[in-house]
């Protein structure tokens, strides 16, 4: 959230690989990068894609500032001032599709595939990738704890826990797409119209001499709003009591009490004692709100087990993405210009998933048109017409070809739309509103054997036999040439 | 690395809380916080305290503008006018006391602590906790690989795997601070003066005919700073020797290539062979430069097996805090006003380590003048003086308070130093060389057995009697008034 100009943030290497293309007179020559994952995180069946938005207001704002010249002009690198009058004159003026934010998304399918000259196509390799890992990280996240939590409400609590300040207001937006509700982060609100939600802090409690003096003056000040934090010292001996009083007083005045929060303790215990207490008293209205390190695994535990909670606050677990802090998109070049052309190109490993799918590619989903289920992802070479005109086609497992079957009557629906168009905005992004609508019936495209949280099937995600078979020619070239 | 007004990052509940004692008239009143950690990340012995320059920014632009208000006058909570009033002439005028950045800490010690107006110290909370918990991880995390990589050369490179803009750029100079050398994020190093580095990827060498060309051309384009990316076909029969024949058309131009980098396989086996083909070549001053999801268990394991690493490129693990990718930083009311003084406060919990420890403090670092080490963290209520006049005090365990030792002849360096007074800075913030600087010889203070890797000895961080038994009263007070 600093102020600014993000035309630098990018790796030094960028701007080394556009300088030797400068000094070799190749700048101008075109390529063609995909932006994927290989790995989905937390076990689960399928990412959620997001980010876009911010890649799109990143591109349009691409420009070299006097004060990122001066700093470049300070490097070892000692670049030349040629460069940098062509670095002040750059503006993006390269094509991008991508697919739409909330998309249900699987590994080794292009999610943004860039288009321009290498100039270009360089610089924003890191930005790009900074910000569709980590969207995409929390989105996906957001929708394994969404499943398991169903239709009870959840509220995004993890700015203080949060890596710096654009991840708690990125990472609140990416949650939102997947189905969070609300969260606490004011400026995330603000800047994308996410509803917000708090109650208060222990400290408000301790601030004052008695709880109940606490409780009763916060009704005061917010009647509408109360939810009362009932675990500062006692939760069932004091501060359940204390809330059904104040919940008392408010009737008296004609209003209802939303709700009392927990944060420690046994929560299903505590849950199913507070829901009885507040029952008894004839308050079956009042909510319970639970919060303290939750994550998909305790939440499925705590409804496993009856717990009495209404609503979920989650803060560390999802802010972070937990254990598994970073989803490693990477960004690969597919084709390049040659002799005013396209070529296609591979990068080989011996780490046999790590090889790159060459060429200028489209991905399809395939949708049964009898189940309405979606059967498999298929990725073609960008000419390839059969799919678009709903031929017959192959579909086999690129890793165990012999795995095939053959498909007709389905739709096929693109994957990669276009964002930008020569450097301009390619029709307008849709509204958050839009994109968490969107996603939502994206799930029901799939079997949910692929959405369970624990051991999901596998998604196809298959080759056309063009594209099979250009990946096969490239790979041979390159381990004979050795 | 948005534009913008940071006042709104910050949890709903602060607001609330602020419109609360607002309503009760109590938004004047005095309040003190202790901000702190419970637990030490990555198994680690300290940790490196950091985000303090981050929070003093923020801090001097903290300031409701007009959109802001609008924002909030659009709430559920239907906020009266007068308050956003209020909050329109709102400015920080409190003191924060904190601990300097690159200082080793330690669990349950206070590292800031902010006092003021309820109003102000409470709208601080989420954004102070998010600037420290997310440098003092990425710091310790750093210090880590540094004590580890001890002189090798280390680079931050985790920006496309940092979570969001932000993170990449703050991590990076929380990694300066605790001895990285340089990072590759442009913005980073033109925002701090943190020296960058950057090579060439993968697509460089794909986007050329031969891996040969590709090496000479980068060559001729940046002769003085040639480092060679060698792993996109066959490190030892392609990359290496290719990388040769460019050192030495180099030299044929008086000029040496920097080093080569390995970013994928067995760097084990790999910088060991590379070491020899290049010895073998005349080239021993080329370096070898290891990348690929490297960790400080990664490292220390390398350099066990006499791995030919000089330079250790260290990005997703170091930038997101790996598999601990939060410190639990947490903002505790320990004293708060009460007719005209301030009167000490507990937090009680189920849980006893996390019970507050109540009242204005300081924290002192005893150091022993014979053996010039630390002995203990030792801290006082703010008014206590014998350690301040060097007295003899008892140095012994809070939680097992049998387990004690009387020390004198010590040196007691106090941790908490001015920041802000009535709002304005207290004095000018040092430089991040100076930080960086001071993080070294802090490290100089402690015997190694708290420094190591693994099992370290756990550094006593102490009561002195009289807060101790403050905290036992309060808690004894509370306890039996269930």
């Amino acid at each position: 959230m600093t102020d600014g100009n993000l035309t630098l943030h990018t790796d030094k290497y960028q701007i080394n690989m556009m300088y030797a293309h400068w000094i070799n007179g190749t700048q101008n020559e075109r390529a063609v990068f995909d932006a994927y994952f290989r790995k989905l995180p937390f076990g689960n069946g399928y990412a959620v894609f997001a980010g876009l938005e911010r890649i799109a207001d990143y591109i349009r704002s691409l420009s070299f500032g006097e004060a990122e010249l001066a700093y470049l002009s300070e490097q070892e690198e000692r670049y030349k001032p040629e460069f940098l009058d062509e670095l002040r004159r750059f503006r993006f003026a390269g094509n991008i599709h991508a697919v739409p934010e909330g998309t249900v998304v699987f590994p080794n399918e292009p999610l943004i595939r860039v288009e321009g000259r290498v100039f270009e196509v360089q610089l924003i390799e890191t930005a790009v990738l900074n910000f569709m890992n980590y969207q995409t990280l929390i989105a996906t996240k957001a929708a394994r704890i969404k499943r398991v939590a169903e239709d009870d409400v959840l509220l995004e609590f993890g700015s203080r826990r949060a890596q710096e300040a654009d991840a708690a207001v990125w990472g609140a937006r990416a949650a939102y797409i997947a189905g969070f509700d609300a969260t606490s982060n004011m400026l995330a609100g603000m800047k994308f119209g996410i509803p917000t939600k708090g109650t208060h802090a222990h400290a408000w409690v301790q601030g004052h001499d008695t709880e109940q003096e606490a409780f009763d003056r916060f009704a005061d000040a917010l009647p509408d709003q109360v939810t009362l934090l009932v675990d500062t010292y006692n939760t069932l001996d004091s501060g359940v009591p204390s809330a059904i009083r104040t919940a008392k007083k408010l009737e008296e005045r004609g209003k209802r009490m939303n709700a009392i929060r927990l944060d420690s303790g046994d929560l299903a215990y505590l849950s199913k004692r507070a829901r009885e207490l507040l029952d008894a008293a004839g308050l079956p209205y009042v909510k319970i709100v639970a919060s303290n390190d939750l994550d998909e695994t305790l939440i499925f535990n705590l409804k496993a087990q009856h717990a009495r909670i209404d609503t979920w606050g989650v803060g560390t677990q999802l802010i972070t993405g937990g254990s598994e802090p970073a989803l490693g998109g990477v960004y690969k070049l597919v084709a390049r210009e040659k002799d005013g052309k396209y070529v296609p190109v591979i990068k080989i490993s011996g780490n046999p998933e790590k090889v790159t799918t060459p060429g200028l590619k489209q991905a399809y989903r395939i949708v049964n048109r009898e189940t309405g289920k979606a059967e498999a992802d298929y990725i073609v070479l960008h000419d390839e017409e059969d799919v678009r005109l709903g031929k017959r086609i192959k579909l086999f497992d690129p890793v165990h070809p012999y795995i095939h079957k053959y498909v007709e009557n389905y739709d096929a629906i693109p994957l990669l739309q276009p964002v930008f168009e020569d450097g301009e905005l390619a029709g307008g992004l849709p509204t958050l509103a839009e994109i968490r609508e969107y996603h939502r019936k994206q799930l029901e495209l799939f079997w949910p054997e692929y959405l369970r949280k624990l051991n999901p099937e596998t998604y196809p995600v298959d080759l056309s036999v063009a594209a099979w078979e250009l990946k096969m020619s490239l790979l041979h070239r390159y381990t004979k040439q050795e």
